[in-house]
């Protein structure tokens, strides 16, 4: 059995993680660490894991524990994560961090957008855990700085197309609507239910902090600067973030192939299928959607699919990407057990082929 | 009194009408008719309405309270409302056509996108009922062709930066969301709760029958021809649309006058500010919000506010304008009853100053 | 015009006076109070009131308003309110007081189930504002104890059937479900979005404070001590409060005149039925339904309705009743303004005749 | 590996089958039938099961697939299942069934509350499949009558007190709550999301067809006639059934000793949670929740979990029982498969350790 300890657990990323590795028949979790809810047994904080887990939270993990841990899932948020990391990897620990402490690579960047760093030296030693697209890093890696639940979606559906050079890297557009359990499960007016129930907004139009992070890793695989603009949304749902992607098609390539049925419009839509399907073949936990089927997040929900469909709007020349996850899930918490699996030389879908909740 | 019947009053805008009319002084509904609910008293249809109205639906409008009709608002569905409303007219009643009949001044524009037009010779008779923009064409209107939902936001958002020149007239994008009241009252699988709540998806991308309407109107505010990408999208709320617009602020501009704070961007944000307020002038219902404020649908649920806001993106020279109305009031019966105050010259307001629920 | 000041008005409750008042024709509010955001313009707290009133919160009352003002509302949290009603009563002020400090008779009862009370002299002299039940106290009272959510239904489906005798007093049982407003606007993690969407649970079982309050009220009415189970229930919407009321017709009632119909529980049906209608003549704001017609919190969302249906279950002998309010119309600041237009004499119905937003 | 087909599969409970088996290590599905959607892939019905199942729908099962099931689980309506279950079960197949046809012993009953029943012949084979009651017989049953959604949790709730005799059998009342998916799946006005979101109704008060399903159980387990007060409301959530039921302590009983806390409620207190405790000793899906704390549907969401929680009331003597169960799982899909497992002598928790999805 490979033995974990999850740090700051108490959130809903810490639910995710133990739900989740609860039915991951070759992990046992040693300790989970909470100062809030320190000797609370699981099931007073997360009452839906009564009798599934016989854990009470720490305060901190003790050492034993923590000696055993064979990986170390940090759920801390920012600041606090990169005050613990440190020793923990000095200490030969393997860590998956789940704040945004290490995702930047530029720590300037990250000082601009979050506050001071204080353990800039790992920085280059962190892998950005973006599974589908640095699994030979991640293998081997000490430690993962796991996705941002916004970036997880958005590159997971630019990088093909990137990569493949078929869009325009400037004038890039991510219009993201995201269910409320992204802003945590601290208690706040703007997260009230009555507040946001029956809602629906844009916040810190092109102020979110995620940004930097997406433009750090498309311009890595464009292999060019890329600005975005992003506009995050709150949903009224618990769980998922759909996320409207505007590009276009570039016009200096050659044209495609034309279909059979003649358009240009449909070479283009086969050259952007045919790009999706090369690129994410065997990929199991990555779906692209046929033609004229669009991404729901209750088709995602409590599962660690990302859903990808797309229209080529022939009238404007645009390329619409549309692309589902739990933000939960493939957002964070079952990102970080792929990105565990992948560590550790086991099956990547073990324990995460877990059905969604549509309804 | 003015006396009004409504026909095909059985959904959600029927609804809309009564509720709205009933707390207006200077109306009186003599008739509602709904071929499927002829006989039943309102209360049966809409529990709500017990004790606030004595009508029942007829089956068809009875001949008396039609001739003693000032103004017939017809929330029939497009196509039938275009077998009916030639006939009103010919006898001398001034329409208010909720539906889509009379909306599309091209009628090959109409019929790519609806199929047959039986009474096009309405179409030029017909004004555009956008009430800020065409109050001087309603007054004296024999024939209105109340906006759509998605138009009214959009239009009331795009309208005076195009009237001013300020933005690209290319490349203009409306990510859009509704609430399901958008869908209408009939039952459907694709509106029941369980497929819907906890859900959000894109739907006909680039081939919603607003599109042409939306394209159609701007085209005729910026004196060229646009052509738009739309995206709606289904929220899983009871009420409300939200528009993120997307669009560039025009480069070739002299530079507008650099305030204080002296950046480019704080001048752009000026000018958009000064253009909005100066546009909007003396309009009650549009509400221009500060700097760092956004709409949200829940502060104009059930009002006949549209509330406005944006962002000037200095890294990537965009301007973001966001946009929020109650997409069945100042989307339909709202503005439909604003159109009557116009036609009526009665103050506009009236009736129509209801506070939003917001919680 | 009625002067009229509000305290502690940053809540709901504060939120739906400023809604309803806005409406009324009769009435002007001089002040609002609040000590968190003073200084804020209201449409910064309640933003959907941007355009509708041109108030400021202030700290206090400032002393020229309170001067004026003819009523006062208090929306202030219980033990607060009774630190500040005592001085404005003593200043000739009349005051309609939204808190439980005074609706509990008994400084006793109030004492164990909210804490010390540091105005008992006031007990007597408050009049509970329960419009309908009320009116002729409320004229003329000095000091109105505006009821609670939860009593307001349950004693309006109560005081008919126990003034007529026709049930038993033993075994009355009061299961009810509210919408979170009711939890008030404080941020907590127990009203957070994520933690009460998809959810439903009962809370505070046989110990909500609000039993007391409804036992008093109704072994007033009934002239003797009754006992209730009560059990309150968090329901995942925003608005509304629904009591399925269980109690059993008097089997030593002469048997009610056999109906056409002839059976016993026909009989039943039409005494209740009579009992209500007769009880409630010509109450505006008191809908009772027909037959086989239920209430539903959407019929009376943001009205100041109280609809009441019920069932005569012939199987079990058994009466069950139920009522549905708006909590924060009926259940508080709707309510409130009834009180208010009785103490001044005015149309009681003014402001207050709301269609319910039922979609 | 078992062989199972699936007859009706379209709707949810179809859907929770899949979800549930998809994760069942022992079992294969070889086929589903819909007349509806006859064709059709799995995903173009369930698009959240993409990549999860190979199977399409078929219009009737083919022979090859049915001769080799092993089980079969029928999802159909009522009356549709008694018409194809007879010759399955003639043919040697075991058979689950999920509509009412077989779950009343008494056929009067049946055709009582829901017309002519064409195969009285099985009523005595059915086993009632609720798995903790009933373990035994289910094992070597032919025909299981799986139970109703509203059944098992308030059977579960109520046996282990009736059982032991310490509740008086009159008077029981179930007030029960329950997600809009208990429907099912048809379009309807009724179902329809704006009609829902928001409200809260009871309906077929004391008409409910569960409510002689309920009866004739707990009847049985009395070992007396009992008669109950039903009451089933509708929740704007997608999942869940919350009951909480309202009986009273035998007062006959002899006093139980009373505990260190020494007053009368305590006692009963412990006597109860001891009752509980017992009874569903080892089972696994049964969760007593300790004093003080009650079930909420968010904590079963997904899982097959029956919460129950108590509340002792000293006031007036009664005993509230609150239950919780998710009615697509333990209240139908996950139970059937339970009893699956039951059947087939593999452990009853075979893949349905499935936590919920809390959040």
């Amino acid at each position: 059995m490979i033995k974990v300890a999850i740090f700051g657990g108490s959130g809903y990323t810490g639910f995710e993680l133990l739900r989740i590795l609860g039915n991951h028949h070759f992990v046992e979790v040693l300790t989970i660490t909470s100062r809030q809810h320190k000797g609370c047994k699981i099931e007073e904080v997360f009452p839906g894991l009564n009798r599934l887990s016989k854990l009470a939270f720490e305060d901190h993990a003790n050492s034993t524990s923590l000696q055993k841990a064979d990986i170390i899932f940090s759920a801390l948020p920012h600041h606090t994560s990169m005050e613990i990391v440190p020793n923990l990897i000095k200490n030969g620990k393997r860590v998956i961090d789940l704040s945004a402490d290490f995702r930047l690579k530029d720590a300037d960047i990250y000082e601009a957008w979050y506050g001071k760093h204080i353990a800039k030296g790992l920085l280059k030693k962190a892998v950005y855990g973006l599974s589908e697209l640095y699994r030979d890093k991640i293998k081997h890696a000490e430690l993962i700085a796991n996705p941002g639940c916004y970036p997880t979606g958005a590159i997971l559906a630019l990088a093909p197309l990137l990569k493949a050079g078929i869009i325009d890297t400037d004038g890039i557009i991510i219009d993201s609507k995201s269910g409320i359990s992204g802003a945590g499960r601290a208690a706040s007016l703007d997260t009230s239910f009555a507040e946001v129930n029956e809602g629906f907004k844009a916040y810190k139009v092109g102020e979110h902090r995620h940004m930097p992070e997406i433009e750090q890793e498309i311009s890595l695989i464009a292999g060019k600067d890329i600005k975005i603009t992003f506009t995050p949304h709150l949903l009224p749902v618990n769980r998922g973030i759909l996320s409207t992607i505007y590009t276009s098609i570039k016009s200096q390539k050659p044209a495609p192939a034309v279909s059979k049925q003649g358009s240009k419009a449909q070479g283009q839509k086969e050259m952007v299928f045919d790009t999706y399907k090369k690129y994410y073949n065997g990929e199991f936990f990555v779906r692209i959607l046929p033609d004229g089927i669009y991404p729901n997040i209750s088709q995602v929900k409590g599962s660690n699919f990302c859903d990808i469909g797309f229209k080529v709007d022939e009238r404007t020349g645009r390329l619409i990407v549309i692309t589902a996850i739990d933000n939960l899930v493939k957002g964070a918490s079952g990102q970080a057990v792929q990105n565990m699996n992948i560590m550790l030389g086991i099956p990547e879908t073990t324990g995460l082929v877990m059905p969604p909740l549509s309804v």
